[in-house]
């Protein structure tokens, strides 16, 4: 079989796990999410890798380097879905990852440093409460017991469900001990639209955006839609549509998104003024100088509109995520080994959140996109067209050879 | 007992029947609603008033003229009220018309035409699916078969609640016969600030508001929250934002009230672009032309925002109906008789609809308000002033002995 072919080949084998008409349901610690795991180590060990796990569940494949002593370069995504998710989110890069190595087998091309194919576990916090539970774990930004010890919604510990025969950690398996790292690097559908509009077939990451997540509320003063004169209202709804458009306007004109998803009307009556609105308000950008003016416009927007309405704003920070640069050097490496397959390349932020948001915090981490067709993402129609996904695997392969010249270089230079 | 008293100790006394925490529920052909009736009939029977009964429970309660030949005037309101009434809403018209007939006959003044006082059944609305029941069958405006046969939520029709002991109409009563009718004049509560706002005890109602009700559907497109640019976006939301500032604005241009009271955003989530709003559309104006200047503004600003933002904009009308005036004669009429009260008046538009809206198919009709604390209304706390209460009353005796003159004078002169 042509390694290229053999990618698509693994998706749609896991495609298969957790499929439901809705799209995929792989949530960590569940039968499914189990075989996807099982899948990962019965192609790791038939490439003839080496496979270790840790307390959580993460899984590592490591093709060893020539040099004995050089840290591993990890290379990898996640294996989990949301509950409607598709079949590349997380599971591409988990196969690619695999089959980039077996690229380089292939090709008979050593590096120095080991190179640990790795399949993260729980990125979606579809069932326990945290996102990006393995790789946080992996980094120490969430202790294991911790994490062991999140419920799910039916009253499941982590630590249980992983001790469970039919969803638990891999048998027999070598624990995986704490070592330095040399790099992290993650091939990923880009779940946007930019690179489809832009034609562009594969995207250096710049930075995964910073989010911050507030519930706004608005309180006016409800009264009889038909003889409460125009002039005296104070319809909670008016300024909350007020705040909406600032915010959009705001992003706009800078490097960011900002959403309005969720608004809910109270007393919610045709013939009732608006008393109170509740509102979420998502924002997010590559910069956090960005993220803090943004909050700034809502700030003295609602100040503004609040007295000039006699509204009353108030509001709840939900989640506050620092925007995470990629590494410079890495991401030339990849625009290196990206240029090699002859394809051009953008550079181009990441909105979602990813697990090299974590590694980011023990290792120099970075990212390769293709595209999204239709920029889906987290539905089960999310595709990407096969020749992309093929070209993403070769450009990581020939990515971890630059990362691994690049770094050899540095450390021996 | 002085008559002024007397409208608050009957006020006092309906109050009590329907009352529960959050006010007063006061439906059609309840055991509450029908005790109301039978207060009414008592009063009337106490004050020597001749009293008949229609087929759908409206009651008259004549006191004599002097011309034997000469067409009824009548007065009057209605006894039920919204789920969450209060005290004054119908019941102050129905109780203030009969108090009105007992200060003529204290004070030995006849009129020519006989005036009879009446108390229409159903105007809310909140069990029958039909507003101005009562009135809108008086006049013609509905098939009283068609009345009978309107069924509540529990599937019990009109007709049966009305045959039945505990809530039906009242035993041994004549039949009201259609009679030609010399006008119809209406004591309410304004339920809404104007009057209090203006310092002004007594309203006299320019035109009963138009009102057009629509649903209406923004369609855009749905996305992830972090990773699809504010630039290619066709957020449903925001589209529907742009509407309710613009129906606010161009209500705020002309003698209209818009409201968008009730708005659902689909899906809903905090991090997903709006793919749909729903939300109502209430219009109400004193003039047609209005009404359809603003459905004009809805239609060019929704074809407008729909086309910029790629946003599809569907609406279906769910209720019209045109402006009421009041009879010109009729409300100076009531003018001179307020003004012999040394209060001044103002002219005030209503806002909500009543039963004068139908009663005016058939019949000059007028309206005179007293001011609502707050503007408080279609709740358990509506108030009106005790005084105020009382002044309405005085000055609708005299208004009814001003138009008695006006229209003897007009009929013979």
């Amino acid at each position: 079989m042509h390694d290229s072919s053999r990618v698509l080949e693994r998706l749609h084998e896991l495609a298969q796990l957790g499929r439901y008409e809705a799209g995929i349901d792989r949530a960590l610690a569940t039968p499914a999410e189990r075989a996807a795991r099982d899948r990962f180590a019965a192609w790791a060990r038939a490439g003839g890798r080496t496979l270790t796990q840790d307390r959580v569940g993460n899984l590592f494949a490591r093709r060893a380097g020539s040099d004995p002593g050089a840290p591993a370069i990890l290379v990898g995504s996640h294996l989990d879905t949301v509950k409607t998710g598709g079949a590349y989110d997380g599971a591409y890069g988990v196969v690619g990852a695999l089959c980039a190595l077996e690229t380089l087998d292939a090709r008979k091309i050593a590096t120095l440093h080991p190179l640990d194919a790795v399949a993260w576990v729980g990125e979606e916090g579809s069932r326990f409460p945290l996102g990006c539970l393995g790789s946080a774990v992996f980094a120490g930004l969430t202790g294991v017991d911790e994490a062991l010890a999140l419920v799910d919604d039916a009253g499941i510990a982590l630590g249980d469900a992983l001790a469970d025969a039919e969803g638990g950690l891999l048998r027999g398996l070598p624990q995986r001990e704490p070592e330095p790292l040399a790099a992290y690097v993650e091939l990923h559908v880009e779940q946007g639209p930019i690179m489809e509009r832009a034609g562009m077939r594969l995207g250096i990451v710049t930075a995964i955006a910073g989010q911050r997540r507030f519930r706004v509320v608005a309180s006016g003063t409800s009264g009889h839609a038909g003889t409460v004169p125009m002039s005296i209202r104070a319809d909670a709804l008016a300024a909350a549509a007020e705040i909406v458009l600032a915010l959009e306007k705001a992003a706009l004109e800078r490097e960011a998104v900002v959403t309005v998803g969720r608004l809910v009307v109270e007393p919610g009556a045709t013939n009732v003024i608006p008393a109170r609105v509740t509102f979420s308000v998502d924002m997010r950008s590559p910069d956090d100088a960005v993220l803090d003016a943004l909050e700034r416009v809502l700030d003295e927007e609602t100040r503004e509109v609040g007295a000039r309405r006699d509204v009353r704003f108030s509001r709840v920070p939900l989640e506050r995520r620092a925007a995470t640069p990629m590494n410079r050097d890495l991401r030339e490496a990849i625009r290196r080994g990206a240029a090699s397959t002859g394809e051009r390349t953008m550079d181009v932020p990441s909105g979602a959140g990813h697990d090299a948001m974590c590694v980011a915090a023990v290792a120099p981490a970075a990212m390769l996109f293709v595209p999204s067709i239709g920029g889906a993402s987290h539905v089960g129609e999310e595709r990407t067209a096969d020749d992309d996904l093929e070209l993403g695997v070769e450009a990581l392969a020939a990515a971890l050879v630059e990362i691994d010249r690049m770094l050899g270089g540095a450390e021996r230079g």
